[in-house]
């Protein structure tokens, strides 16, 4: 249940009552809002004085749904470009999987200066399933992207692994990114709920669009409205392919929430062969975003190294996607 | 191992020498091919003589390969209509889940009249999951898809269920379509490979492609060369939809294999309101064709009621999905 | 919901109520029963004349439930050897995949006998893959396992793979086996609702226990009530094992359903090195019999050459079951 | 590539050769070991001075592949019980889900005590999927934990939820408990390598059993040599029970790992129907032990309240299952 609590309330009386009713305490800017368990179906009659208008909700997917709010979230990435809401934007994102060097990750950032493409992405702290493989830049990685940022004018995206350095992650980027490995981490999720800004949170891999949405709802709880859900492919019993894109699950994500939805066919495919296809499907499935990756040479990337474009096949992939966008009524940024 | 015999080779001498290399021996309009399992990787310097060309295959998928044949294959619809090779036609083919009645086929034939759609579907002989409900009008219903060819001049595809009445169906269809739950039937793909009429076989909800493709070989190797692939979702963790429509696993099929792709998104989807959208994104795949469930009144069709898009809804989603294959390069039949 | 008619009620009556209420009719040694859908909770009064007992179900799972039928359901092998119901029969049941000769099929037939195993298994149409592998011997298959039964007094279990071989099957066998692949098959499960001897039913691998109760009920409705479910694996994302045994599902089958229960670890490990252990596991549920492949020499098998034990394996496995058996309160057979 | 140093290669040569290897080093109490990619298959010549044994290993599990390590490593959790190794114990672990006040966990401990189980388990941080339940009592309930250690001697495990709290829970628990959710949780797998107390790892529901495996290489490769590996259910197209317990994957690890394993079957089905079947056949598998949700009064468990047995009901099962683990030569403490 979701309450709007009356503009007179103060925060200590707004916090006394969602003590006294076990609910989370939001502070928005537009005032108090309190979230108890989808499990209480009413409040008693003597808090109707405090309450402005309520929301009953039959799941514990409650900010998230398009019960209470019926528009998509507009989500600010900065310098005016936004994502959701009535923006009808594709924002197109791309760059390496792993930060490897200055040289690097400056071809990226002039790939995308060339094509127009506004957010360049970057991971700097790798989840990776081995110890005994390459782990990121870490910080000194970050600090590249920084680099990027003010030298080409570009937004910048990264992934917090874990929580012991997610404040390095929130401080430095435009929009962060909680990984699929990550999605259930109480501690980053929490973080995330205190930043102020944008937060891309990717699907695990075996998770059920509940708990990806329920997720969301850990962040949006902590008064972070900032939300942007990321569909990365889920796993199955198909190995021919390294994971399956849900796009079932994407068409039930825009029915149900108000959260804007970002596509990452890179993670899903995991071969180059197929990217392009598929992130053609995706942008005429009419979503808000794409997460492309992209190396300037693929072969000896210290990660993913079998899914990243070469810049060619991404600039070819690129020029055949604003004529399906605008065929589908969007924007193509 | 694929052996294309000579053109001096008589059907005799080929049939004893497949039975020497425990080979299928498939007569095509071109000659005799033999095919051998994968594991084998040569034969006998004495067969020389026989043999004009051959290929050795890594995977029991043989003559599905693309490294068999680089081209995909043209299936031949009748009437100059085609779907693969180089007709890059995407060819939308839409009917209620059941015939039902002859009202309610009439107007979906009228329905595809009016826009233009040259394939009715319908189902005759229902594989449902229950015993105590509606199993299909049988050999009736495909006498009203007949009627509805004749009167109309369209083409109809409807379902073998089992072997019991493999020849009714072969008999009376344009398309013979194999559903998912028989994909693996041995009686239906060996009497499919000796027809003479084009295969759909749809993907078993739980079955790889691999052993989807292997099914297509049962049918090829019988000596039937018209056979269309069609996805119509697998099934996964996650069940706030029906089934997870793979669009990963249809790449690789485009990447791997010389047989055309159609797509059923209804089936996947198992609500009608991701249809448009997944149609829109299978279209922008570039694949060879659609298969769309719709029904006049879907609140009360006997099967399926959930996921069959009403006229009105099917009519506005076709009139999207001719710009989205422009703008990839195909025609929208 | 399930209505059993009075005794006073003739068959002609019967089946013009059953065509009345479009219900199920099934006959059996009690009386007339007719079943309908699980949607129907009621029917009018005026029937009321004709019913003894009604069981209204909230699911299509009706004549297989716990809920109509509160005990497990006994089946009968023959010669008094009996699974389910007061029995507390563990049955052990073994021999190879496939029958491929005569010397081989008696080696596992007197391995059987030395052990006081009483029911030989071996498939004769195998459900392949591919269509470039073994086959199976098909009817001369059969043959050689109706020469061990009458040689040796075993009982015997073979594989129907599709319906155009059913009715050899159904003729000359003890337990009529119904593989994964075919659960679906209607044509076999109604020509096994019509046959009189057990039926062993196997669970898809991609099908969820509702529908593999589902498919039994197929069965049970067409008035054969001698039905054993088979767990053998689900397929999941996990490689490394050829399949999953789901033994949660058969605590699940075992709380809901009065069908008996065999496992087959030897198709879900796909590897011989987890058989016994597996095995081991699944006598401890509790459960009423057990399937192990055993080959007199595996490395040589023509199907399934990994996960088949030999003989000397299967000889220390045998003896390791008898005491968690009797430790779980059941009799090892 | 496992490489065993000699005696006589001091810390600082060691981790000199390390960074030249771009080795992992690892300290134990019998030297130095560096563990390289599994791509590294050999390492130059002028190493050869330093190295006393070396292991080509295939995949990245190395430390705990039986290639390296043929026995199954041994646990000590204290006061001479010990779990792996020669000991052939099944240890039976058992409590609640969360720990939720002094009362509820004082009857627990007094449950273990009464049937001589000697270790207490307890969530004090839960990983729960909605921000709107109960979230643990954290630090108090540890501190709760460690009462009932001091009053009864039992030994303690509880879980780690992210890096947050990491450090508290391995100061105070007898067993470091890290949650499938938080599987692949770099912090915690560091912090629980640098650590000197057990560490029970569980499965992730979407993890393969390779990178299980890979995420105990992160303890192991940090000098941790106290790995338990815990399958607890994966998440799979059956959603009649919670989860589908993975005893083919068992089967997997006790042949080609070196870690114990531990399972958890409550967890498993998430009903308590099905708990006790499982636990027996669980036991009969042969494994290192069994951890049980119990609850004074399931009924108001804050938590997972389906699935945890009444303290009658863990009595009834905990006798049932010496006799099983006698069958199978283990001994059930």
């Amino acid at each position: 249940m979701i309450l709007h609590l009356k503009a007179s309330v103060d925060a200590n009386r707004a916090s006394e009552i969602a003590a006294e009713l076990k609910a989370a305490h939001v502070i928005l800017p537009g005032g108090h809002v309190l979230v108890t368990s989808a499990k209480v179906k009413s409040v008693d009659s003597h808090y109707d004085q405090y309450i402005q208008e309520s929301f009953v909700m039959e799941s514990d997917i409650q900010l998230a749904s398009r019960k209470y709010l019926g528009e998509t979230r507009t989500i600010h990435l900065g310098d005016g470009l936004t994502l959701g809401g009535s923006s009808h934007n594709t924002v197109f994102m791309t760059g390496p999987c792993s930060v490897e060097s200055k040289e690097q990750i400056t071809q990226a950032a002039e790939l995308c200066v060339s094509l127009g493409v506004k957010v360049l992405r970057g991971g700097c702290y790798k989840p990776r399933t081995s110890p005994y493989t390459f782990q990121g830049l870490g910080l000194e990685g970050l600090m590249l992207l920084v680099e990027m940022r003010e030298k080409y004018g570009l937004k910048i995206i990264s992934e917090v692994r874990d929580f012991s350095h997610v404040d390095e992650v929130i401080e430095h980027v435009d929009v962060i990114q909680i990984g699929a490995k990550a999605m259930y981490d109480h501690g980053i999720l929490k973080a995330c709920g205190k930043a102020r800004k944008p937060v891309l949170l990717k699907r695990g891999f075996g998770s059920t669009l509940q708990e990806f949405v329920q997720a969301a709802e850990f962040i949006l709880s902590g008064g972070n409205e900032q939300v942007i859900l990321c569909e990365r492919g889920i796993r199955t019993f198909e190995t021919k392919t390294r994971f399956t894109l849900d796009l079932c699950g994407v068409a039930y994500l825009k029915e149900y929430t108000n959260l804007p939805i970002v596509l990452d066919p890179s993670h899903a495919m995991g071969y180059r062969y197929g990217v392009a296809d598929l992130s053609r499907a995706c942008t005429a499935m009419g979503v808000d975003g794409l997460l492309i990756e992209a190396h300037p040479n693929p072969n000896v990337a210290k990660s993913d190294a079998d899914q990243q474009l070469d810049f060619p096949a991404l600039r070819a992939l690129h020029a055949t996607l604003g004529p399906i966008a605008t065929a589908v009524g969007r924007n193509f940024v």
